[in-house]
């Protein structure tokens, strides 16, 4: 274990940049921050490119043989993280991501804040759906708030980040998938005609919803109700709600 | 409409004071930011004790009369304000909370998310729940980004806020209320047996769940299937799955 105790190490500098998306998308390479972060990338497969363990430490369980640990003082180790009260450990993930497949999808069209994004990923993988397409128009899903948000989640389900949206939607569309709109002027999403997989649910901006191309090609356009005076759910609530129901049959 | 150009204006000094909790109560009153929150503070009956305008906004709606009117400069105005970027108008409201009563109702014992907090407020008026009872262990309802969170619900549902959690919920469990306790040990959600209203959903900590004492009081203990490798639901996703389904079958 090599320990690195200067703020101005090159390693660090570089690490360091991992907080904003252009020294994260420049270096390939993103931060898990925590133990739980940390084991559940490691579990998944996911390629660490190096391991950072505060001086004082202890590393619950084994790391992989193969990747270079390093010891943070405090001072340094606090510098590199994102989180006010680190917990000791962090890993440099490599940007991969597990590979979309399966007949549960959800689309994100525009979602723009960091603790939706986690939330629809988290529920996506509690709801059993497969993976996640997010739209260009999105939030990064490698922001450290984002994968706070998911909890780990972000290494249990596929992902993928198609340069345009309608253009993958309408290929989905075009294998048989069901592309659902989730929109405010929709028909009534729990009286609708049942929707068997493989399907896209599409979740929309938080301000502005989806966008008119992806509405026009949905095969399905559904609100949910609002009984009270509320004008909308938040967006990771919305799509939770429908996510259970679209599940909620299958075996 | 009466300007206040200072930053050490007594006034501007107590408004400050708002964006903390102990501020907040030693005032009796908290701050509404943005016409929208203005808008359904007044229409909902809230009692106005101020109005205050940046000097380049133009208010879109009549004002109550009887309601001072303070005219404040940019600095001024952001100064009170939580916001980064404000809208321009803010209203100073008591503390009063619409009376909570009717038979659908949401618990929440120990919520500390601000972001949490707010959006079971929002969601529980656009499911048609009455109203929330909040634990004394709960983040405050009054601050701006619970308020935010909220989207304007706080002004449409019923508050209420008891000394002791598990005193209320047995008052209501002794009236006839069921009191749904969600928790990850408890029986499957979505195969209960029907409950009907009137009914309190009790949604708890985030990283704690629900505390003994209410698991032990509760008449149901249910819980959301997890099909992934997700260990948990976010708590307003959770109390938005529960809720919506909840008043499903309701007419």
């Amino acid at each position: 274990m090599e320990l690195i105790s200067s703020l101005h190490n090159p390693k660090v500098v570089r690490w360091r940049s991992l907080k904003e998306k252009k020294g994260r998308d420049a270096a390939g390479i993103f931060l898990a921050e925590g133990p739980k972060m940390v084991a559940e990338a490691l579990n998944a497969g996911f390629a660490a490119e190096a391991v950072l363990v505060r001086s004082d430490f202890h590393v619950p369980f084994p790391l992989p043989s193969g990747v270079p640990v390093y010891e943070l003082p405090d001072h340094v180790f606090r510098s590199v993280c994102d989180t006010r009260t680190p917990q000791g450990l962090a890993a440099i993930i490599r940007f991969t991501a597990l590979p979309l497949k399966g007949s549960l999808l959800v689309a994100l069209d525009g979602l723009q804040d960091p603790g939706n994004m986690g939330t629809v990923i988290r529920t996506a993988d509690a709801a059993g759906f497969d993976g996640v397409i997010v739209g260009p128009d999105c939030v990064d899903v490698f922001s450290p708030k984002v994968l706070r948000a998911t909890m780990g989640s972000v290494f249990h389900v596929g992902l993928s980040f198609p340069p345009s949206l309608p253009e993958a939607l309408r290929n989905y569309r075009d294998e048989g998938f069901a592309v659902i709109s989730s929109q405010l002027d929709g028909d009534p999403f729990f009286s609708r005609a049942p929707v068997a997989p493989p399907l896209v649910l599409v979740i929309g901006n938080e301000g502005n919803g989806i966008s008119a191309e992806v509405r026009s090609l949905a095969t399905h356009r559904l609100r949910l109700p609002m009984r009270g005076k509320a004008e909308s759910l938040n967006a990771s609530v919305a799509a939770g709600i429908m996510m259970y129901d679209l599940v909620r049959s299958l075996p």
